[in-house]
């Protein structure tokens, strides 16, 4: 059994500035899927920190992507551009080429959470981490991802066995508490719940995610559905709760079937 | 009491390319909000129409917008870039700039629709538009808005009165069937229910829709609602049905609170 201890978010989500609102930086094959690419929230993650950089906040509130090609781990280059720096949000773009190619767009707004708070959801309903299952104590796939994070399932109500909607515990190796940027990857950090109904697999086209909360402590409540699929595409809706049951972030994925 | 009959939709978003991806268009207010100012979805609507033209398709499958300024009436122009034009799905950029001011920031993807579908969402519950009644029936807001879509809503459990949920109908002017295009006007074309709980008001910052069938009918079935409010910003999620009980379109954008 291998454990999920080393902490490489800060070095692997880190780039340089080259001037001009460019950025140098290396995507790894440290946060692979199990299909054998980047995962797509790292990427994001990465984005999004090298952009806040670049417009001077490390507080990002909203941020969508467009997936063009898988990233290839290896030198890179992000290209940023502010398109408004305002007194209370800043809004940018990004681009990752890897190589000679674009393989994804994001953009972005940044701006300090001041005002009103009012919260009509409800956190997933889940026994404490020490009470989960670690679904891969026995086996953990040979994949960067899972030596990233801890999953913790609960032996019953974590869903699946049909049923496009997945309740786990996740957390950051090393026990880190996640940044802003850490959530944009841990929406999108599980096994994507349509492979219940559509065991082909997909590919996702754009994710759209609302990051609400700063949070204090590591474990982050997940759940994530499919709720819809319409003419080979599939939505993926995914909420990231803290220990004390605050919403911390919402995403949506746009996704095609395989 | 005046009536909701003229069809100025095809005219009011159309757009002329002028070269390079660059098209010329006018922005009117006859689609302004009663604040005053063109309406994001029209907007939004009218960007991705634009979008589309210079990328070859009329089937949007997922756009999002950034909202940088307001809209002002009068000749504008969209500046457009594609980001992939591949087999299955074409992505691009375009931007819409008023004056010298770029107002807003969308990036969209577009492909056909192939292949299985699978519903596990349920539509609003509503008696038939002719049960229901016209807000509007008595006196009609002097906004452009409300002359170019009728909403009906039922006598009983409408939302409202503190709860920040409402479910209505809408149709377009001159009962259009809505295209594509007019279902990204549609997820935008209510007041938001925040003002339920913060009658202060809200902008739009950005909005992400999924488009997921193409209507056949012109009455749509709407359900808006906010359940997220965190440090001054508010989520904002709408779902579109058609009167067969399918999936059109789904949305969420992130507000400010004013």
């Amino acid at each position: 059994m291998s454990h999920v201890t080393e902490d490489l978010y800060p070095t692997d989500t880190a780039s340089v500035p080259s001037g001009d609102g460019a950025r140098d930086l290396t995507v790894t094959d440290r946060w692979n899927t199990p299909v054998g690419t980047p995962n797509g929230g790292y990427v994001l993650a990465t984005m999004l920190r090298g952009l806040g950089e670049e417009l001077g906040s490390d507080q990002p509130l909203v941020a969508a992507i467009s997936y063009l090609s898988p990233a290839r781990p290896g030198p890179a280059r992000l290209r940023t551009s502010a398109l408004k720096a305002g007194r209370r949000l800043s809004t940018g773009t990004a681009e990752l080429v890897c190589g000679d190619r674009t393989v994804a767009h994001v953009t972005a707004s940044y701006g300090d959470r001041v005002g009103a708070s009012m919260e009509l959801g409800t956190p997933p309903s889940l026994p404490r981490p020490d009470d989960c299952l670690d679904p891969f104590a026995d086996a953990r796939p040979d994949a960067g991802l899972m030596h990233r994070v801890e999953y913790r399932m609960p032996h019953q109500g974590a869903g699946g066995a049909g049923d496009p909607t997945y309740r786990l515990w996740q957390r950051m190796a090393g026990e880190r508490v996640p940044d802003l940027y850490a959530l944009a990857f841990l929406v999108d950090s599980c096994p994507p719940p349509v492979l219940e109904v559509s065991p082909g697999g997909s590919v996702t086209v754009q994710l759209t995610v609302h990051l609400h909360r700063v949070p204090v402590t590591p474990w982050v409540a997940t759940v994530v559905s499919t709720r819809h699929v319409a003419g080979g595409y599939h939505e993926e809706d995914c909420e990231l709760w803290d220990e004390d049951g605050n919403l911390l972030a919402q995403s949506r994925q746009l996704g095609i079937l395989l």
